[in-house]
């Protein structure tokens, strides 16, 4: 069975295990406070070109964005996020256990725009009862989102500008970061990412390390006590020193991107493969994530040596389903699955 | 500077490295369903003698801490611990955040007793104005304590009857928890823990692993549900194989054991050298962890070639110090210090 | 002015105010262990023809929504509501800050349906990943709802049948729920209530009393220790008697139906004057409010004597306006009112 | 049976019954928006001689607590109380339940000291891990404390001069501020705890209202979105009204204070009846909480005629016991009971 099913089917890049191996048995300060954490630190905001931001490495993506929105909301406040964010959706209810409500509202592409944020905020204040609702206290997005698609830096200013003007914290879910910023259709850069947005993180799990992630914040309130958040949400990693020598890894000569446009490449050959066999999609992707629509016919055959996600049912004879691509996959599988659609 | 200071200092066993190694580029499912986990699973259930109990596998020991007692208190509910519980005092509030109040009462040797529990069980109940008070729902111990003490079998037994008398289940904190069982003056084994505890956990990121702990869960509440848990506190780790694959290895030919005992031999050799120095101790510790009683001339003089923790002052000459050592510890460091301690 | 805008603008039945007059200075226990407490349960209970129920007194609506979901869900669950269920826009985020997603499904005039209870349910569970989703744990409905419509005793049973079939407990939210018993349309006692719910309760504060709620307990394990939860969510008062007085007046001789009667009359002399008068209605209330569709100018006119709320704007000249009567309503402000409408 | 076992044992003052009855079907609006509520906070805002803070009215105690401390704190933060503290022990942990550790300290005479507070400050800034710990972020006092003490001007700056100089903001528990005010042992004024206090309450419930408390809010952060917070932890009162006529009521002209001098009176009454017959007494209490020594054969005796409160066990002869007066206690009942006393 080759799996396409997700991006985290496999371990590290090569070149993060052979740093953890020669580090193995070095001695250094825990949570956080050696020297590898430094120097990834460092590297990642020359990257953001921003000095006075801050960098926090956690473990996992559900842990960081509980650890965000609680270290950035007060508890009459809520977070709007589009209806099909990860928040909203797949985390067993992570947020509302820190006490906030999700404010939900529509997607398109799974995304949100600045004209929505607008109308909720708008919404909320010219309620003569608005001390009754939940009031919107931050932004969160994906980018990419769930399902793959980008944001354009046009779209993010808005949204930031629109954050700024009302006080709402902008934060960016970059689980998949690297997928966006190595598209070829993406004009946003890390550096771009810590101007508009409060806070943001890089995801390392799905992009090369065996799990991590590293959350950039600009935001003077949220920058402030933020290791006792992530010490009291259980993300504080004893021997930090592996979240520093994976980022270190990945960022010190562009490792990330240039594993991160490998994944894209075969996302786009598998798309190009689906498209020439006369497909249509649920997504327009351009990053590691595809959703052909499939007769349950050829599902069914081509499920008999590749893995991959039903996503959405969309009728009777047809399912939208999702192949996904990551740093790991290797070219002769994606030769061998594109031959086979072809053949089809 | 040679590392006293924690047992959390360098990465992990190389017999796990080189296993991480070998099987980096599988492709495994996530969240903990791959083989390996169940392969580690199986191997912990056995040493357990328990068919019927559950094992889950977190990464940190807060976010574990926090999942079992979130999953075994109702709201009203709070977790009897010793007033020096690693969750009363050093988990920036985690176990608050989760809405439950730590019910500290006085320890001797970091330990509470059966007795204990009873007086605070009758003391609660025996007020007539119990429903304004916090309902004792559980009991927390660690072991060893944080002070690197063991609970006999005879401590456990007592605790553990009283607890299923009234129906307060007990969790055991194995956070160091090789370092007890590796103890010659401990008579407690893993399978007498699965069965007089209703949960408790071993410790992977102090001894031996780069992370990790391994929940053994034999009450039927707490098993229900419990990877909604696990999901929701930010503790399930997307490539749960490296979990599985840690704790296969610590545990399928007793590697866990083992590297714990090298640990407290060699913690016992700097506990004779002190004592031969004449030094009282602040515990009479058995284990890991090395509590002698120095004066504060002979911490300046040690410290400039080893880092251990001041724990506690005693007096304007005297202070308590902390020695570590861990599966890692060079003999021939020990040999060093224990040679500057004789020479002091 | 005379106001229609809401039930709870004046204090309490004369009834009540005496008894609250006649045992002002009587010494009772606090905390709801008085005799004007007990009476009152048993006289609810007799009610209910539920002998094992127990009844429990709180302030407010709010509170007691928070306070029985608290009692109820486990963390890692989520309560089942129509979208626009009361815990779901208008209570701050109080269900949310206690930790729970409130699982929002479409509403058809406020109500939901057992089939789509049924659909949730086995939406969640045939979900391969369904740990990393909130679970459904139990059932929150009003009656009658935010939008005074009513279930009939067939949809109350089908809801509670799927309810009991899949462990759900039933919550039903009876803040108005004077004006549904009153209604000539409902066919639902409150013995079917405590038959088919699993907790419900009977509201004061718009019907009658200065405030309180009677919540009604027929699950076990929501009885057990809800005092507690009570006194944790603020809603024990320290005066308790207050509203065992209230409630026992209210129900000891059928005030609490014959008070809101009265206003379910009104209502629908209201209605009826804006139906002859040709207006349709956002929803075919027969409860105490009721929602008339009016040309804009229309409300301007009737703002200028009358206040009541704007609900719904339905386009640039229509707009779906709230009457709501209460217990205290004045037959000559009815009139008045229904004169006017005809005179419009 | 006479009681003296609490001081809320009767309803509320005449003069509040008769207001209350007088304004029964006046229409007003809800949620504290009424002209009633207006007044009160004007009236209150006079004597606190600061025209800046704002007044909300709750309707008890512990809600009072959890919501200002809720509105106070970020989610790693928690509140220095003395360990005697009400929010410490008899609220069900309700300030758990809102995400926050109690960090409990030693009392005397139920108070704590600026010097406390500042070595709990430095003890947490000064330790390397402080991340790991909960940050003090609030003091709450209690004014008079559970045991009847009071605070003297002079403690209370020292206390307030400290928390201002280190951000904590002091938070003033006044469930029997009539009984403090109302001493003459006692050097503070409602313009003092205003010019000295971030945030306080003003008793009702426990000085002659039917329930009640009134916040005053000094402190800018804690004043934004105040409201919400009432809302969401259940403490806004439909008919808020019922609030602002009871406190109207209370200070427009003096009643709150001449009320409670009343109770004081009579309890010292009671204290020298106790002193001429030489008991001691377990606090040394000049307000209307009277705690004598009692040989456990008079408490029999006494409890025969009178209801009150085993405090404390002293040893297996003597017992600490509460005798409590309040607003209502009527003086022929303390008449009695003094001459019962003398001729014991």
């Amino acid at each position: 069975m080759i799996r396409f099913e997700c991006d985290y089917a496999e371990g590290a890049h090569e070149r993060i295990i052979k740093r953890l191996v020669e580090t193995n048995l070095e001695q250094t300060p825990g949570y956080g406070k050696d020297e590898y954490c430094e120097k990834a630190r460092k590297v990642i905001l020359d990257l953001c070109k921003n000095e006075s931001a801050e960098v926090h490495f956690l473990v996992g993506g559900t842990q960081t964005n509980a650890t965000v929105i609680s270290a950035t909301l007060r508890p009459h406040q809520g977070v709007i996020s589009a209806d099909t964010g990860h928040i909203n959706g797949h985390e067993s209810g992570a947020i509302e256990a820190t006490g906030h409500k999700v404010l939900a509202i529509d997607n398109v592409d799974g995304k949100i725009s600045a004209e929505q944020v607008e109308r909720v905020y708008q919404q909320h204040w010219n309620d003569s009862a608005h001390e009754h609702l939940v009031q919107p206290g931050m932004v969160y997005i994906s980018h990419p989102t769930e399902t793959g698609m980008l944001y354009s830096k046009q779209e993010l200013e808005a949204l930031s500008k629109v954050c700024r003007k009302y006080s709402l914290p902008l934060f960016l879910d970059g689980a998949r970061l690297g997928y966006a910023l190595a598209s070829e259709k993406s004009d946003v850069t890390l550096s771009d990412l810590a101007n508009l947005c409060d806070v943001f993180y890089i995801g390392g799990t799905k992009v090369g390390a065996l799990f991590g992630e590293a959350v950039v914040i600009t935001h003077p309130m949220i920058k402030k006590d933020f290791r006792y958040f992530i010490k009291q949400k259980g993300g504080m990693l004893a021997k930090g020193r592996l979240l520093g020598i994976q980022f270190e890894t990945l960022f010190e000569d562009g490792l990330y991107l240039s594993i991160a446009k490998h994944a894209v490449d075969l996302a786009l050959e598998i798309k190009k493969a689906f498209q020439e066999k006369g497909c249509t999609f649920l997504y327009d992707s351009n990053t590691n994530q595809q959703f052909p629509i499939l007769n349950n016919n050829i599902i069914v055959k081509l499920s008999a040596k590749y893995s991959f996600q039903e996503w959405e049912k969309i009728d009777n004879h047809y399912t939208a389903v999702r192949f996904c691509t990551s740093w790991a996959t290797k070219e002769e599988d994606v030769k061998m699955l594109t031959q086979d659609i072809i053949n089809l």
